[in-house]
């Protein structure tokens, strides 16, 4: 592994690069699991890595949604535990919300692992080792649920997760939440509400403005309430794809400082 | 590893999955590499994984610059390899081309490993076990060339680099053409004549394009060196920029046939 210096453009985004490759030296994510990493680098670089409001409007809306729930559930990748393992754990603990382990790319090692991890990152309660095949009309690997997990949530958070998982939560009547830096994907489509950003910025400010709201007047909550109940998901879309349409706009290939990567 | 439904509506873009992540086993690309193959990904989703017109301009001018050439090297990395090493070789032949490996994670191991790998889809000769640090102005891992490799070509076709190559190949004088997905990116505003395209769609492309050319008139050889002549790198990558913010604009989060992944 090279040492990346500080002072590196992309230094950020390097760190985070060599987190994920860790991450598969760890068995914490598969190597699909770099792709879809790499995806995501790719939407992050054309809405210019920066959180922007479309994704501040979901973020309002999911605050205010997770609090409410009367049995919220986030269901962990390998991915979202790689990228923001402990920001989900603060998450879970100020909603609260039941944390559980949900693979793609299914194997007891890589569901103790990632429950291991978490719980070092301070979880005192992960889900998904005790896992049976609990949802419907879903193949195989996605039809597991803990008993005490997504299958009993009204309000499922899924950070960074695919279509067909998004798709079956909804067939069996929960609430998606999803962080998906690709407003085309049928996962930000299907979900009822959309982070359009990088999860290691999302789950932060998430977490801020759950606090915010806790911390707030009457009015400020029955604010936000209205808001979360007036929130077109599909609207908040639209803006995000306006937005990166802008952001190619300005894309000058003379300028190199319009460039990236 | 999972079989795929030859029916599966993504079939394609998952057996390339598929191979890379096989490619990493064989040690033929590196964990890196597939990060950069998922940004690959998601710019040819905002395309509509579809070879455009400025593609299409892009390989003209490509085949007739390469054909010129006097001492045309195409420089071969890992994902390049691992993607369409097979097709990398036929268009060696056809040009002719010298085929050399570089590598940015470079070790013996993989240089040797990537040669063979081409020796097997039959290349008959592969630069890039013998090589020095010839190329001045880069740091460490980019500096090497085989005596008889890109240090000595006129023109360098390097599929699936990084900017740096492409900056450092055009200090020391070379023309450089490469393929990228990303039409923002540094290598895409650095090099002479930029693909932007998948490099699975392109090389064939390419290969036919040559072909052609070399079975047509005088005539046609004259059209095709003043297309290359007047061929501006800029505005070409201004319409593909143009031609995903067309795509996004088709977007409509109620239609999931818009969507993708």
């Amino acid at each position: 592994m090279m040492r990346i210096p500080e002072s590196h453009p992309r230094y950020e985004s390097l760190v985070t690069r060599e987190k994920m490759v860790n991450a598969v030296k760890d068995n914490i994510i598969v190597q699909e699991g770099l792709i879809a990493h790499g995806r995501g680098e790719a939407y992050d670089y054309i809405m210019g890595e920066k959180t922007k409001k479309w994704a501040i409007q979901a973020i309002k809306a999911s605050a205010v949604t997770l609090m409410n729930a009367s049995y919220p559930v986030i269901s962990v990748n390998g991915n979202a535990a790689a990228l923001a393992g402990k920001e989900l754990v603060e998450l879970s603990k100020i909603i609260p919300a039941k944390l559980e382990v949900n693979l793609f790319h299914r194997s007891p090692i890589r569901i103790r692992k990632i429950c291991d991890y978490l719980r070092s990152m301070g979880a005192t309660e992960v889900l998904g080792e005790d896992a049976e095949k609990l949802i419907e009309g879903i193949e195989h690997s996605r039809s597991y649920s803990s008993p005490e997990g997504i299958i009993k949530a009204d309000v499922v958070f899924v950070p960074l997760e695919d279509g067909d998982r998004a798709k079956a939560l909804k067939a069996i009547g929960k609430k998606v939440i999803c962080i998906d830096l690709n407003p085309l994907s049928r996962t930000a489509i299907t979900s009822d509400i959309t982070i359009v950003d990088n999860i290691t910025r999302a789950i932060p400010l998430l977490t801020e403005e759950i606090k915010k709201i806790k911390s707030g007047t009457e009015k400020e909550l029955e604010e936000a309430n209205a808001f979360a109940t007036e929130y077109s998901n599909r609207d908040v879309l639209k803006e995000a794809v306006e937005g990166i349409i802008e952001y190619l706009g300005e894309f000058n290939p003379v300028r190199s400082d319009t460039a990236n990567i």
